[in-house]
């Protein structure tokens, strides 16, 4: 082959590699700037993720890089990576603590996923952490004493049961707070066992992402918003956002998106094994967006089963939301069967139209989302 | 706020802004040399991408910044990125012809949007283009006259009835090729009215992709596979990869996963819809998983309800495999509404084995897309 042997592709080539070495060393120096700006901000009692600042930022090299013949979604984008891997190390190099004397923080069932990744969070944040355990309630009092926080993390179905049993453990201004996937029930359950403040938490992921920065948490109001505020404040120093519901408001929204979802893909996962897809075939012939598809049926049963059970079986509200998915269901297989084009376009239609201009803003960002996958792909 | 005046953070905040000029002008001659050794290939008649050099180069830049205490993935993502910057500008310099003497492409249907993108990369390649719309049908054998392809890109319901139309126009030592989601009837369609060289063809990926770069195009072989061979050569210098399939296996595996995929979606939405379920709401409260699932059901609905209409009633395999899949859907309903979790979990576990390691393999890559759904989140 020429190129073997082609002196100027040789050259060409040579000052890539060179140039890289350039890029890799930048990199290393911009680490270790951004490290030392966010020490220094712990130091000076400044939130590390100021997204203003962040917005300011992004303007301003986008139009550095457009002045140089560079695209602006190439510079962000390549500086948005970066900053994930100041992100992820943040951690290790500790949070600020927005107590001047924190006291120890109880993590029921801290020895699950979410309690460990919580459990990291509190010890870098400089706080005591105790796991209070299944097999530790013999000696819960002597745990939960002196505590500033007990929180709760159980499965939906056991956190009932645990809540009533924290009854009289919890010291009277210490904060009681949980972190299950329904709200309603565990907060009131919650306010009847303890005086103090009460403030229920859902966490909108799951215990895989490593980091809390830029994940959200839903906050149900319990009691004594002062007396548990400065929990929300040490949970926005991990970089994720509070979102306020109402626990009624959260619970319904819960069950139609997120365990209907769930329940959706499980179904589909079902469906592929009854007609025994060859995916192997499937995922030779697949561009980024099916692979995708398929990738988000999949990832479901990678997980644990237990929680899947568990938000589908305890937050799915009442059988009537599955029913009423099943009719939406028949209603498309008569279409199809009756071979009614029009009837299914304009039905499309109309939930285009109920979409709105988030259906393009789907579009654009799941499309975002798919070059980035592809960039993956050796093809 | 003393980090307006702190003297230190200001300093470190100078630092990065100057490493960033730096890196931006560091971007700027990368891509410059990446273009010329594009330009240099082309004019030795080489492929512009070869994923072998492309692995090796990954394994040396992951080695390099391991040695500078770099994460060996950061500088991966990056170059990756920056890579498809590249990719997305190289047809605009051109692609090279594999035809010494190319003959002129007629697109049948060439004015969509399918064709608009094959309409620019055959340019780009050298080829004169020429349209052959609906309304040219007057003249369409001074159009199909001394061309060396003929290629039907028409909706699937017109597709049987354009090919019988192009016996006669078609020069008989020309190729008679076809983009339509079904191959079986198509491929035997040409083939029985075209005498010279026949091929099926299936972009896997919308129009919407701006680049073929690592797109997959199935192909169905018709007939005189050297007659045809230059056309998967011309569409590799694309960057496309070329994956063969049976015109059976290929519709089979089809219905299943794409038309029936894109019709679950289609419920789901309609589902939303009457429950009028508050979706900005719902986004508030997302993290980057749960955006990404409501994305992937919101983004059909920013599209083209006829083309969707043609997937599914053309191409979904009667109605057969829709009353299958509502079976699956109401053995999970017995399920949940008979409250047995242990069949849920037995399920569940039944369909994680049938995945196998591919579970795990989907859960990972799609960790990894959410990562990078999460950078571009402000939250």
């Amino acid at each position: 082959m020429t190129n073997k042997t082609d002196p100027r592709l040789a050259e060409l080539r040579g000052n890539i590699d060179a140039l890289d070495g350039e890029l890799i060393a930048l990199l290393a120096r911009r680490l270790d700037l951004v490290a030392a700006v966010a020490e220094r901000k712990i130091d000076l009692g400044l939130p590390v993720y100021v997204p203003e600042r962040e917005d300011a930022m992004f303007r301003s090299r986008r139009a550095e890089a457009e002045g140089r013949g560079v695209a602006p979604d190439l510079i962000e984008d390549l500086l948005r990576r970066i900053m994930r891997e100041s992100y992820s190390t943040e951690g290790a190099r500790g949070f600020r603590c927005v107590l001047d004397d924190p006291r120890p923080v109880v993590l029921v069932g801290g020895r699950g996923q979410m309690g460990r990744l919580l459990h990291r969070a509190f010890t870098a944040s400089g706080f005591e952490v105790r796991i209070l355990e299944q097999e530790d309630w013999d000696h819960a009092a002597s745990i939960c004493e002196g505590a500033g926080l007990v929180l709760i993390g159980v499965p939906i179905h056991a956190t009932l049961e645990v809540i009533e049993a924290c009854r009289g453990l919890v010291p009277p201004e210490a904060v009681l707070a949980d972190i299950s996937s329904l709200k309603a029930g565990p907060v009131a359950a919650m306010g009847a066992v303890h005086p103090g403040p009460v403030v229920g938490l859902h966490p909108m992921f799951g215990p895989t992402v490593g980091t809390l920065a830029k994940q959200v948490v839903v906050c149900c109001h319990g009691r004594d918003e002062a007396g548990y505020g400065w929990l929300l404040d040490q949970i926005r120093t991990w970089g994720a956002s509070i979102v306020d519901a109402e626990p009624e408001v959260h619970d319904r929204l819960m069950g139609t998106v997120q365990a209907l979802r769930h329940f959706a893909t499980f179904v589909y996962g079902t469906h592929l094994m009854a007609e025994d897809v060859d995916l192997s075939r499937i995922l030779a012939m697949s561009s980024p967006i099916y692979r995708l598809e398929l990738g988000m049926v999949g990832r479901l049963f990678a997980q644990d089963p237990d929680l899947y059970a568990d938000i589908i079986f305890d937050s799915l509200e009442g059988p009537g939301l599955a029913r009423r998915y099943r009719e939406r269901f028949d209603e498309a297989l008569a279409l199809y069967e009756a071979g009614d084009r029009d009837g299914f376009r304009e039905r499309f239609r109309e939930v285009s139209e109920w979409f709105g201009p988030l259906a393009q803003t789907f579009l654009t960002e799941s499309s975002a989302l798919l070059d980035q996958a592809r960039d993956r792909l050796k093809i």
